[in-house]
């Protein structure tokens, strides 16, 4: 009997039908952009216990482990690479509020917005909000460190972890809060490649009980920056910040027609909180600059005027969808002060290669997805890669990151050794050989080639 | 020529008089708490460059290095052993603001609290608060994550950490900020074990308008615990939370002479914010329920009176000096709903064992520091330590943990092993002997023995 019999043998003994080894597995092979090989196989586990189980298989057979969430990334991070086992965490799914501890406890396959759901009724909510939250885990917004609009204001996935339960590559089970060598921190954002993550302890926010919403019309992307910079050097710290360049605002009006015009740039803002007279002064913040450098600004009266302004936000991906079938999402994250170039770069960029791209993204922290939008029967993807690389060069010339929240994954581990310096990449190393020796966890992912 | 002349040899011509090798190194044998080994030398570096030409003249020997700051730590984390060399960061002074991104770069020798007064004429602070602000260092505070009163509210140290400075075991120069592997992360609270901290960009916030504070006083701690968690399971959100048991109470009334009763215990609550409405309404929360357990509540009608408050909370440290020459000052975390129990069980095992303990902290987290207060000439060290170990225990048989804020050190290594399982600490030491293989970084804190 072969290696692979055999392990597929153990596999089928574990997990039953939850190990997945016939043509169903190639499911796996894709997150939202990438697509990788088809996995030797994948399996479904229930608890903590099978989790170790499988990670004792997979030493003593040597085959690499691809931890999955909802396969919902945009940087390669779970697709998986030939001959590795995917466990999938979409069958872990524990979740328990506790309102006194202001804090839930939640399975790496909880489904993001889940938390916020259940926390709901008693006045809590869980901040992180990507823009997938409600297909995306929990275990998958630990590995990258996930953000979203909220996190100008309320901080990204790690700043809400009390304590991370999770196998390390040699099978044992921990559950740390984060005293004395912070490794649950160090888990975070690591993409898998240190540790599978099984639950964590998550902290709860009350919810806040008034919010206010308007959209500024700006005559260009550079006037936009400048209010957003202008506002919050005033002290307004909205929780939401989005923004949309004329492409993007261009074909969300082509998709929703909902009047908007040709050829400006957009703003969201929200402000949140307990008071509604605080709450509104400091929209009028945002509202006075903005009205200073020339927007045209709509205040949302209620709640159901602000849904409607969100739609605008919320029709970015479908309407981008519309003008070419593919896109590559990039994810950079650059000082606010900044923004006008790279973003004027980035355009300048695109139209060089002949290609269409697209901005939009949350402001307020700097963090902005040009995507380019291709089709690949008329526009080689080599082209788009090239593209795609000289925006991530365009924001690492201007002080910026590789990666506003969506992760290095696969996509950009290329392009470590060019945003980190050789001795980081020496001590990143040290640290993974250190927690992962054999190499087993999600290899070729986050760190280049030695 | 032997060894030590050499280094001492290398060490003048490095850093001239700023190279400590007569008795006045003998200063820096202290903590605020402990004391250690006369170490080999004393350095006092002014730059990131002296710093790493410091680790590889102690690579080539083999010496250890011990980081310290301005020597205030309550769990000799900076204390020297044997044949070590102490450096001494209170010359790396630098602090810039940079008031539009709403944060600072400070060296490791800034006095924390200088960077809230350089902040607060642009109306931005750094709330981390230990209450040695005025003489801890940033360094020391990265080094032992240090939280204080305002950390119930707004979180501690490595909460407020962008970008970390930092010197490797290997020489090597790293500034790094929290993406990929969050090694920043990793080494805020690692006490000096892992790396030497030389710096840190960190976030300021705007300073909140208004403020509120109230003094309550309770007929136990039993019913101040539960006031308390009563007051924040509605929302209440505190920015300090302070807690003095009956012991406390009497000593700051015979050092103060303020008036207070014998016999109670006292809460000081204060609530901060930009809507002076919503301060007081916070506060009320507050009142309301002390009022229902039984408490006589002031509240202070102004800055001053609030200031008046405080200066109890303030007088602890002398008045309980004079009480008894000496005192080991604890410092256990635990969860709020155990904290009547666990005061109780303290109290009671001061008594068994015929010692002063006087219980004091920030409640809000459940923060606990039960000093234990002792004559050297009469009562031996040794049952006092022996006392110190059961607090320990009863922290941990409560879901606790070593240290709330003030760090494992030299102090609690030995409960390490007790406090966190074998995995982890195996974890632990794999990291450590990936990031310093040499064990120069502060050896003997932190980590128990292998």
């Amino acid at each position: 009997m072969g290696v692979l019999e055999a392990v597929q043998r153990e596999l089928k003994a574990l997990f039953g039908p939850r190990a997945l080894l016939g043509p169903e597995k190639g499911v796996y092979r894709y997150d939202a952009i990438l697509v990788g090989s088809e996995p030797l196989a994948v399996v479904l586990p229930e608890s903590l216990e099978e989790v170790q189980a499988l990670v004792r298989l997979a030493r003593r057979y040597g085959f690499p482990l691809v931890p999955r969430g909802a396969g919902s990334g945009l940087s390669g991070g779970a697709v998986p690479e030939e001959g590795s086992l995917v466990v999938a965490f979409t069958r872990m799914l524990r979740l328990e509020v506790y309102p006194e501890a202001q804090a839930a406890f939640a399975e790496a396959g909880v489904p993001t917005a889940r938390i916020s759901e259940e926390a709901r009724p008693y006045g809590l909510f869980y901040p992180p909000d990507p823009a997938s939250w409600r297909t995306s885990t929990l275990g998958g917004n630990l590995g990258e460190n996930a953000g979203g609009p909220l996190c100008f204001k309320y901080g990204v996935t790690g700043d809400y972890l009390l304590e991370l339960e999770f196998v390390d590559a040699f099978g044992e089970a921990h559950r740390l809060s984060r005293e004395a060598y912070d490794l649950p921190g160090l888990l975070v954002g690591s993409e898998g490649t240190l540790a599978l993550l099984t639950g964590a302890r998550v902290r709860l926010l009350p919810l806040p009980r008034h919010r206010a919403t308007l959209m500024a019309l700006f005559p260009g992307v550079e006037p936009l920056a400048e209010a957003v910079s202008r506002a919050v050097a005033q002290g307004a710290l909205p929780a939401k910040l989005e923004f949309m360049d004329p492409v993007c605002v261009g074909a969300v009006e082509d998709y929703l027609g909902m009047g908007l015009p040709r050829g400006r740039a957009l703003l969201l803002a929200e402000t949140d909180g307990d008071d509604p007279e605080l709450v509104e002064e400091e929209l009028s913040l945002v509202e006075r600059t903005a009205l200073d450098l020339g927007a045209q600004v709509e205040r949302a009266a209620g709640g159901e005027e602000a849904e409607a302004l969100w739609r605008a936000r919320r029709a970015v991906s479908p309407a981008l969808g519309r003008i070419r079938p593919k896109r590559v999402n990039e994810d950079i994250a650059v000082p606010r002060s900044a923004l006008p170039r790279v973003v004027g770069e980035i355009e300048a960029l695109g139209r060089a290669f002949g290609l269409v791209v697209a901005q939009f993204g949350h402001i307020g922290d700097g963090n902005l997805h040009p995507n380019i939008l291709f089709d690949p029967k008329v526009e080689p993807e080599a082209k788009v890669w090239e593209l795609a690389h000289g925006i991530a060069r365009v924001a690492l010339r201007h002080g910026g990151v590789l990666s506003g929240e969506h992760g290095i994954g696969l996509m950009k581990r290329a392009f470590m050794a060019e945003a980190v310096d050789p001795e980081t990449l020496g001590a990143f190393l040290r640290v993974k050989e250190a927690l992962d020796p054999q190499g087993l966890l999600n290899p070729g992912k986050l760190l280049p080639d030695p």
